[in-house]
């Protein structure tokens, strides 16, 4: 069994795969084939399936987990493969974690983690909600990515931005004792949960409908207020709180219906930036050669971006 | 007692006024005075006080009812008072309707008519929110301004328009039956009762701390999620209604975080902003001779609108 | 002769239809092969023509109408023809109206209620100029589309649009009797008759040379002032009506040189926009099943509508 | 008499002088005063009347032409003048030249050239068409400024600005001999005549109601086609001209409703700015010092220009 | 000898102080008045001066530092200052510190960081680059203010933001160890000290004819190169420190030629930012009751912040 | 031996040819071919290289000289070819002026324009600025293209259109007197120098790691102060040239990190733009049928421009 990442070009190979995508084509001669996506915890590879047999359209459906005799090349400066057979596997009978890709520290790491932050809020309004929605949402929250694309799109990504958040967060800190720490990363935790209902599940990530229509941060927004409102909290912490999840994309136009008008809320959004920027730099430059530029960059304004050289 | 809309020039005047604003100024020979506005039921007017003595600081307050006689003077194209004396009266001995301005219905009437919609609410889910909602809410309902300022920004203002947009609603669906009424009228109903809670009451409404943080849109999108779900109900009518609340200022630009994906949400945006355009249009068209432009209208992008001639 | 709605998988057909569009491509191969756009007035469809003769470079050109036998197959969840062969037909010897889609309503039907929304202003100076142009463009304005695309671009799309905002204007007018009806109704009826010089003609419609270089707005607008010159009109009627025209897209990015001014000219805009968005939506819903969202949709800000679930 | 540009500082002055505009103030002591701007063919001054009498009122009204006694002060880098006294003229007894500031070159110089122009254009139909509208409009288009303020904004503005146009347009050219010199001088030549019928004068000009609503592009592209049809010309020289017209500002969003689609739409749109920021910079340049910014130039994007050392 | 925040109403004061700012003005009396701006290093405040002798205009201009008699009283919710009587002194008699305000952390605290920072670089050729620009800037790099107005507008302002960045971005690098420390540190060390040339003075700081036509980011940019060819720099650092000080704006239209294409470039302007933002919130919420909102933030988008309560 | 421009379909032809880009491609059968991009003087073809051998690869990249046999067809309206061998050639073999398009005039004669308009400078520190920069870029300045694409980007396409605009300032500069001409012709010789580093050649031209970093502006601003400190020059020629050269795109969206704040500048950014639009013109017209419209010009706005008949 091969992994994706050891794949070469001019190799034949046998492997276990996770079927992202679909797509029917037909060739000059009028000859339908299927392009197929593949993934496993490695990476990514697109395959072609010539001389389309019935029983494929069954066999390469998303979800699905098959197994394929392939022979890879190399095409316009990827990888791709030619798929020979491919056979459908029970899922139940595969170990699932073979097939997605996951935050680069180990779950039960940032599990410990995030209890520890859960353990750090002083403020007892803060704690009480933090804690409550964390335990509500949390086998979600610790398996779900952060996006669909782009950044932590991968297994826990979300825990681990936001984890990686706080810890900015702390550093910070120290440079402005002015912000209210308790609040700001109580804001971190909450900020993004909303997403486990706005998303689909951790493997092939999809918008619900729900996500939609309402958003990540309405959904939030108003769980913040039915558990403020179930506790019996009575100070501004809630509002605060509210506040913070609303306004975390910065401007109305990135989706907040308000924009930041306190200091935590503003640092939330500048964080949230900041962290995100830094990984998607990562993963543009771990593809670059020293004195090139990256490919262009979505998020970053589709800006390329130079990879300077290491002496 | 005069009212305000019976003032002229050159007129000595003796009323009972509410202090709606307060600025002080400086003489060019460094005397203080006062620029009072002050308004009753049937109109405003800016006074100038002085010649400021200690006691004017406590009588010319905003909210205050005030004993005034004065001199009223045409300055600039506007009637203004040369305050002479003042009388601070206990609100309590007044009878608050004579300063404030309505809507130009009853409000009974009004009150019926949102009683008759909302008996013609069908669907038992949307009827089951909105009631449950209008009713938490009415007594503010019936009474708050829809603005602050530009249109509707009277007593009972917001009632008077929510009903004009459903009026216009079923008008609307003549032409496109295709429409699902229950639907769009729930939403008009509900889409701004938030307002009630962002502003601070009928009289001088002010945004509220909670108005400014979270805005009337998110206050009254997580007070549907919340009565649907302890209503119990889990067809995806509290997602739609949700999804209107979100979506009425149309652009994100505009403060809904989403935007507009349902027929019925579109329409909610679209006759949310023809009636308030009429209303302002007719607001500045009766300040205006035929024949001439009005002044610059600010929420119709500052243009000044054409006074047809009559013939 | 099969229609093209009637068409489905996997079956020979044999059909009289219009060619809209011709592309060239070159296989893998390097052969030669056509995709040709056929169109009959019930739907479209795309055909592939492999293994080109000389002669089909005759036969498959914009306008021309040929007798087609091919196979249909289903290609990315759409029905394509493979092209057996054609026949070039005689224009002349066919009926027209086969190949052309057409306004949901008779056209016959659309004529009489124009008459009557004529004879219905009372306005003597609107009755005038807007008969006068009525008379001159009559024979286009009764079987032009409204566009090229995205909305009412069928034969009659024009006038059936144009009746439909008719019908709108009347029942919003209920709601606001302060409208000028005569008015915005001729301003109704006018706007849009310059289209009948910026297109080419009620089948496969194209800009013109004039349509690019004036524009419809001031092509009408000129014809406004030459009749009412004609008919000695001077009332400020002419002026109102030519405003109308000139500020009926809104803004002057989207091609008003002049905004709305008036309370009519700013409700034709919204009347314009409110039926054309209503028709569009229609048709993506026409085309996605209930709990789905329709594909992105061009004039609405590319925007994905979701089609709620009936009950 | 006294001219305006004459007066100084601490200098008693009398002198014959035009009233612009007039507002009404009020001092902190509550005494009403008079702001009069005047104006002679020299330049302007504003000035102060105390202590208002009622025959004031009478005497200082836009448009009145006054005898005035003033004393004149330095004030914030002005010059200003405190009224003494004000006698009203009957209009017809005094010689408008003295009040209306002028082109720098004499008019029938300006007459002469334009003959000369007229006379140079070979293409029939241009010449023909040109010919008629400059007769038609011939007594205001050589009087008339050509905006109503920021630049030539004077009596004979119009013409000098067009005549300076074609000027440029000659010397360009000859750099660029593909340029049809026919269409791009008759272009200029009819571009802003419109104009005369969007403003109300030659003296303190405003828009007029047709101005507003129409605006001078759309008045002159109807005037052409007009003409065009009269002469019975049936080149596409009509629509080239009324092209130009249409798209002479360059832009949707300044009101154009096309944009250039022509080399010579295209140049008349750019030395149309060009000449216009030139004459701008005149201005701005010679209230300023060497070594100096100029303060704001509005329509140069509010910037302020450095001008330079002269060694 | 009264400092400026130790004023209260209705108090005499006797002062030294420095003029910033002197206007002239008319009162409805028709009489002549100046409005003096006065600073010390505790604060600024507003004087009027009624009754202009001719001496005064000697006395009270920018720059110039007076010993003031007068009368102080609250105007507008600000105290403000009746000016009795100045005397004018000789600027070398006086201690200069005494009237500008200065950053929060003694001169020679910051001085001993600066020489820390610049002997952490270990790289040599930032080494050599830093070392030279800071020692050729030194004496105006140690006293400038980083701004104008809005953040850091004190004497030494410049120096004191830059080290506060260089310390966030060394909290900031613990969690991101990819990023080069010591080109970071570079990058702040230089972006700003072309304002040393950009303004013109640490005291009433205005822009310089040659900040306004060059600006201090490529006053900068061209010393590093200029200093990098002296020191036969043959590595890409220079470019690199180039790049980031032309692109330390973020984007185009504030000002940067280029945009962010590195790592450290763009965190260079991330840090800029959020140094900046935390300073200008320290100053309004500093004027702001808790439970309120701050006044309008100018640099931050103008919105008001809400300033929330201790419990 | 055949020149590009005298190809036609269904023709062999022979022909030595500059490789400027491929691409490779892989057809529905899952076999390799190459996309390969030619040049010589008189224009420019793609070819297509099916059933690739591993010698193809070698011989075409970019850069590559190829004497090739080839089949030319019509594919979608523009000439392609089909490869049949191809031989690379010995660069140092052949005239490398056959293989690069050229200005429309010879370049000696180009070389001694611009020594004229060298001497014609008066200006003792303008001269001596420019003439010290031009011999030293002079290799590079009179052979490099001004752009990468859309106008003059040919061999000397930068001088080219230097001295067009040097010709057009002459010509503008009769009209304006008040223009400083040997500013003016100083900052257009110089504005452009900068591109001789930030593209990498007169040969298929690309964008350098210090043009993408720094920009042409950066780079030659920061060589006009070099130089001018090095001359000793004091006055404030440097500066202004310096701001001409940083300001001529005009805003700084489009990367002037200034905008133009003197006439002569505000001159060099309109005479640019304008040279370039009459180029870009030219080009499109002369591949468009008289009573048509050009295809899609990109730097004109995506504009389709008219080409009118010539009678």
């Amino acid at each position: 069994m091969a992994w994706i990442n050891e794949f070469s070009d001019n190799q034949r190979v046998f492997a276990q795969l996770l079927v992202t995508n679909v797509t029917r084509g037909v060739t000059g001669n009028n000859l339908a084939y299927l392009t197929v996506s593949f993934q496993d915890k490695t990476g990514t590879i697109d395959g072609k399936k010539w001389d389309v047999q019935v029983e494929d359209n069954e066999t390469y459906q998303p979800g699905h987990i098959v197994e394929v005799t392939g022979d890879v090349i190399m095409y316009r400066n990827s990888l791709q493969m030619k798929i020979i057979s491919g056979r459908l596997l029970d899922s139940s009978s595969v170990d699932a974690s073979r097939f997605t890709m996951s935050a680069p520290v180990e779950r039960d790491i940032l599990e410990k983690k995030l209890a520890k932050y859960l353990d750090s809020i002083a403020d007892p309004d803060c704690s009480a909600i933090v804690k409550n929605l964390v335990a509500q949402y949390y086998d979600r929250f610790v398996v779900y990515p952060a996006a669909v694309r782009n950044h932590h799109e991968y297994t826990s990504g979300l825990l681990f931005h936001t984890l990686s958040m706080a810890d900015l967060a702390e550093q910070i800190i120290v440079c402005y004792p002015q912000i209210n720490r308790d609040l700001l990363i109580s804001g971190i935790l909450l900020h993004d949960i909303g997403k486990t209902v706005e998303l689909s599940g951790p493997i092939i990530p999809k918008y619900t409908v729900e996500g939609k229509m309402l958003g990540h941060i309405s959904i939030m927004d108003s769980e913040i207020r039915r558990v403020a409102s179930e506790l019996g909290i009575t100070s501004e912490i809630p509002m605060l709180l509210e506040h913070m999840v609303l306004s975390h994309h910065g401007k109305q136009e990135f989706g907040s219906p308000v924009e930041p008008l306190t200091r935590e809320a503003l640092l939330l959004n500048i964080i949230d930036d900041l962290d995100a920027k830094m990984v998607i730099l990562d993963k543009a430059y771990a593809a670059t050669v020293e004195g090139e530029f990256t490919t262009k960059i979505f998020p970053l304004d589709e800006r390329t971006f130079y990879k300077m050289k290491s002496k």
